[in-house]
């Protein structure tokens, strides 16, 4: 991965916007929409009609900018250079956050948020290229455990359809807040992988991406920031994997089984595999420990003692892969670095990678993504 | 079909909201959001915090409902009981046209709009039910003639990937200002198809949706109400068909190859099909005839006279099928209907099904596929 330049989301004021021909329509906008559109220094312009709102305001993932209403009763706002990648935001009309409606819909925060790539120079590698495409399927099972159906999304590799082989398995779960599309929509899960497998870097392998919420009838509903309880990792071990296998033409041993997942989800993917290490041996955790990490964190006895004899862990499990990114907030920063340093105590085999300086945003995940699937499988 | 009791969406001011045991949150709710609720009548009651805004209303495909604001800043209101099915909705703040927080996204109006799924008691061929399930999956091509990649959404019957046969495709277009996801996620066209095959009503076949627009590099955008230019038609004729019959195992002589569309896209399906009879043997028309219909309508001359002649026409197209919902506005009644008196009076064979009780909505669309779909590729 290239050097990327570090640039900062000014928490100034807006600038009066003036718009350059340099100017375009974010990648991100639904078709014809011409705002919020992004100038070549990443500096963005919104605007929204709302002739009689008393205030309306952005709100880039929590950074908020005044807009400022001009004669024709739209409200017009430029920021300041934006990070590459993807970012979540609303307009506030008069104290209710609302969606832009030029901006495609990404669910995220609870609801369909909107959402605005801002494009990282000379970086292509989640961008659709003239490459062999896998597909995004939306698989739907009934889970006897919630009473309810769900939607699991399915990547197949490109030539899923024309090879009888079968393939590995990667489990990858979204963070709070998020649902099973993330990794698909704002994730662009499978133009990486399509990219990865057009230069050989990384083995063909199915990716399951389900909802990382799940309750019983009666049991309370999950609260957005993690699971009260262990019936997600109960759907995934009695009803999606069963499903998955029965479904697809998988290798379904350990070996070729592996779980993911970005903050929330990361937390998933440890607790269910430390628990059923026999059903897998490849794990990877993005910007989130579980709440693991911090200075209490003992490696040899965290998780049940799943960790506690290191060499028969670092024999049965093929990749334990912590990922972070240096601009996340520090209390993140410190609990996967602390996890970090735990396993290192404990002379359990990690890979360690830290994105520079994407935030606890999906630019972050991406670049974790690309890294994490070519060792996986080998 | 079972006979629908047709309810009134009542054009009456919100009572208040007295919510009862009765009602729960609409299945096109997001996970958890308690709002808006459905009560047994099919009331409908809304729910948004602003305690800042003047006011609050509901847009429900047109019909606007007053909201009332409460001592807590929630504004709330119920309407009187609403038409089965999917109704596109927004909630206006201070003048703002925007989404519910509490409701999934669907593309319509040229953005992602909230919408609200009422159920039809009795009635559950779009519903998920405990039958073999085909997939909805992604799949993106390069456009060479817009320059562009285009993602279609292609429907694959249950078994597709463990049965060596191949498959008669039909093309399905969404209407105006909609996009190539509309036939999924508000059409539930898996689910249908999942549903008819499984009680043998239909041939598995492949059902593909693409977005009705395309524009060449330089070329005006294409209009929301439709297109300007033979653009999509190109794409579809030159890149769509060709890339869907090598990627997928279909059945790709004219024999097994249908087009069908609603409003905007039944245009479309009789525009291309008329002009390429020798591609296509089926032809399906949901609410909308493209402008064909009306008083100069005349069979013998349309489409450049491929029907003139009758009988070699009547051979030819195995089925030309129109469809409308009884509640449609009187200008879109009339012209199907023109264009179906006009097929008789020329001694077209055809088929015509009026949904009763439904109007320019999903719901009407929804009993057209359930109805054509069986008569495909016999």
């Amino acid at each position: 991965m290239k050097p990327i330049a570090i640039l900062i989301l000014a928490t100034a004021a807006l600038c009066s916007a003036q718009l350059t021909d340099d100017s375009r329509p974010a990648s991100s906008n639904v078709m014809g929409a011409q705002y919020p559109r992004l100038h070549a220094d990443l500096r963005a312009t919104f605007r929204l009609k709302a002739p009689d709102a008393q205030k309306v305001r952005v709100d880039l993932a929590g950074t908020v900018f005044d807009m400022k209403k001009e004669a024709d009763g739209y409200w017009v706002g430029t920021t300041a250079p934006l990070v590459p990648g993807f970012h979540y935001y609303s307009l506030n009309v008069d104290g209710v956050a609302v969606n832009d409606p030029g901006s495609e819909t990404f669910y995220g925060y609870n609801r369909e948020s909107s959402g605005i790539e801002v494009p990282e120079a000379g970086v292509d590698f989640y961008l659709p290229q003239n490459v062999p495409h896998g597909e995004l399927r939306e698989r739907w099972y009934y889970s006897r455990l919630t009473e309810a159906w769900r939607r699991a999304m399915v990547y197949t590799p490109p030539g899923y359809d024309s090879v009888a082989a079968r393939y590995p398995v990667l489990y990858l779960q979204h963070g709070a807040g998020e649902n099973e599309r993330g990794w698909g929509n704002q994730g662009h899960v499978a133009f990486i992988m399509d990219n990865l497998l057009a230069v050989g870097k990384s083995k063909p392998m199915l990716i399951v991406m389900d909802r990382g919420y799940a309750s019983k009838p009666g049991e309370a509903a999950p609260a957005s920031g993690g699971p009260r309880s262990t019936t997600f990792e109960e759907v995934v071990m009695k009803e999606l994997i069963p499903t998955i296998d029965a479904t697809y033409r998988t290798l379904s041993d350990r070996d070729h089984r592996a779980m993911a997942g970005l903050s929330m989800g990361g937390g998933q993917a440890l607790q269910i595999t430390m628990k059923h290490l026999d059903q897998f041996a490849y794990i990877g955790a993005f910007s989130g420990v579980g709440g693991m990490g911090g200075a209490a964190f003992d490696a040899r006895t965290a998780f049940d003692g799943a960790m506690a004899d290191t060499s028969a862990f670092n024999q049965r499990v093929r990749l334990l892969w912590l990922g972070i990114g240096t601009a996340e907030p520090e209390r993140m920063m410190n609990s996967v670095k602390a996890f970090k340093d735990g396993l290192a105590k404990a002379g359990i085999k990690h890979v360690y990678f830290e994105s520079p300086g994407t935030a606890h945003e999906w630019q972050t995940w991406r670049r974790d993504l690309a890294q994490f699937a070519p060792l996986l499988f080998r």
